[in-house]
């Protein structure tokens, strides 16, 4: 018999559990609600490390006092379809749906809506604000800096997050189309399973301390760097660059947080950036009207054609053919809300150690 | 003695050539000039590919009445910081530079900007327009899909065209930080040059007819496709993929143009695609006003900041170190604007018969 390696929760348990943690706190209800949705949004859609897995290092920054759990999240410079959003140090799945609603806001009266946010804190996925931007037949635009974890090509060192992007349309009969991803080649994240499975990863991922490609994981980890989408100089990996400078900058730069190497780090372990030049991370956030553009259902209809069209290409052989944006976390999301979220060991220990903490009951 | 390869133009020679050749066909003498401008933007910064290069291609277009050398661009709806514009068929270097300037008015009221444009044709390099809204304290979007060249990722066909992405930052003392970027893995030309050489290509650029990976160039020319950027699933080429998409939906159905494989051809050697969807294809361009989110000044004062510590990043070893987007571009700009513009004899050439045709004058 083997141990299992995961256990299964409601998603609606979880929920419950990652919300009283942030009450815990002195977060307000309708917030703490927030948050915890955020978070139950990515373990719905399979993408499990911006889920519960990352409570602990929430709760860890929380308890530190490191991230203000009541923020006054203000507008502090605006125009009819813009504005400086300040975070006050509050959680990002609180901070980010507050900015997120602002600039879907102004899409309503403007047409669109750009929001660039400052002293803020890591937001959960991407994907999560344009998913709410469709709720409104609204064009979802969601970027944020991360602390660094990056290399810009020819670069020997960390100096930009993952630095993600995301965007989703909206069909009639068709799923939406949603793109939600990082600008690094791959994920930290197959780094740290590539490690525990002492197993090379593929050139490209990756350089070590060196500032050299590597293949092995605990090279990247141990003071190496993440290679940015592309690479290579010769696959385009200045493109992969390019478009994580255009995160840092759309989200830092214009709100005036902390940019580049200087983000703050996310979990204790990490170390401080030598200096600041702002104040917390940034968010980057769009809203456009689809009708602001053209009608609604038009729009629509368009996208169920653009859909039904991609999946008839030729399949390049030996692989599964051609995946619409979205797909694989829609499946994930049908699966999930009925069969529950698996979590590894790990993580149910580390929510068990928050309930030990706080006195919030955690069944195991 | 070996024959030499190009010859040497001044910009303001080639661009009175270019401006006559437009006017040749009844284009008014500044929408000619501007049309003009646009092509010697892209030859000064170096990226020949698509300056005076293309401009026999645009000549056979307007010759063939595929193109309309007098198109009325229109606003066919708009709020205050959206709008869809109809080309009315004309020169992409006409409508872009018009729905690029719609945008930017919109800003100055709105805080920023965003038009879709339809039934255009192609608009010269993606970063013309982003510069040009670095004149008005703009940050400029500029997007444009293309005749279909590239793979989906898993797919083995062409689908979706090089569909570029640009996007400017104006620095106080540092040169500004100009991204331009197709969203393939590599450029056509590349091929092209491979092909001429007789050499390999590297694995990731391109498949066969067969949708295979191939390192031969003509098998790539010769009904295959070029690979998005990432290039393979576990390079992250899904995400080029999705980039690519991004650019199709927000040019194409948001606008009512051609999306993916029915973008009509700008050349005449190429296909005509199955059935229209739209109308031409598709630009999108964007402006926002940096105070409408802070100060100009002090935007631009961080983006020295982060010009100055990127240029200090330790570099890879075997490589020159980071470079900032845009400064291979400016830094053919100061050779060319006094050196002068290299063109490759079969340009030349072609630039020679249209002169023959026209009765406009070309020295050779």
């Amino acid at each position: 018999m083997t141990t299992p390696t995961t256990k299964i929760y409601t998603p609606e348990y979880l929920h419950d559990f990652s919300a009283k943690v942030f009450m815990h706190f002195g977060a307000p209800e309708d917030e703490a609600k927030l948050a915890a949705t955020v978070l139950s949004t990515s373990d719905l859609r399979g993408i499990e490390s911006h889920g519960v897995a990352r409570l602990h290092t929430y709760f860890d920054m929380l308890t530190l006092g490191r991230i203000n759990p009541t923020p006054d999240v203000t507008i502090i410079r605006e125009t009819p379809s813009t504005a400086t959003v300040d975070g006050d140090n509050g959680l990002g799945l609180v901070v980010g749906p507050k900015a997120n609603e602002i600039a879907m806001n102004k899409a309503q009266t403007a047409g669109s809506g750009w929001v660039s946010v400052r002293n803020t804190n890591h937001y959960g996925i991407a994907g999560y604000y344009v998913l709410e931007a469709l709720k409104h037949d609204l064009i979802g635009w969601s970027m944020t800096n991360t602390t660094k974890l990056v290399q810009p090509l020819w670069g020997g060192e960390r100096m930009l997050g993952t630095n993600p992007i995301a965007i989703a349309f909206p069909g009639l009969e068709e799923p939406a189309i949603v793109i939600d991803m990082a600008t690094s080649a791959c994920a930290y994240g197959k780094i740290e399973i590539a490690r525990r499975k002492e197993v090379d990863i593929p050139k490209g991922w990756a350089i070590d301390h060196e500032g050299n490609y590597t293949t092995d994981p605990s090279a990247m980890v141990e003071g190496g760097a993440l290679s940015p989408l592309g690479s290579f100089r010769e696959m385009g990996g200045h493109k992969g660059y390019c478009l994580s400078a255009m995160v840092d900058i759309l989200c830092c730069v214009l709100s005036g947080a902390n940019w580049g190497p200087f983000a703050p780090p996310f979990a204790l372990r990490q170390e401080i950036p030598e200096r600041s030049v702002g104040k917390g991370i940034g968010h980057f956030f769009g809203a456009m009207r689809i009708d602001g553009f053209i009608e609604a259902d038009e729009f629509k209809t368009q996208i169920d054609d653009w859909v039904r069209t991609f999946r008839k290409t030729k399949p390049m052989p030996g692989t599964p053919g051609v995946v619409i944006p979205g797909d694989p976390e829609r499946e994930q999301e049908d699966i999930r809300k009925n069969a529950g979220i698996p979590l590894l060991i790990p993580v149910v220990n580390d929510l068990k150690d928050i309930a030990n903490k706080t006195g919030i009951e955690f069944k195991d």
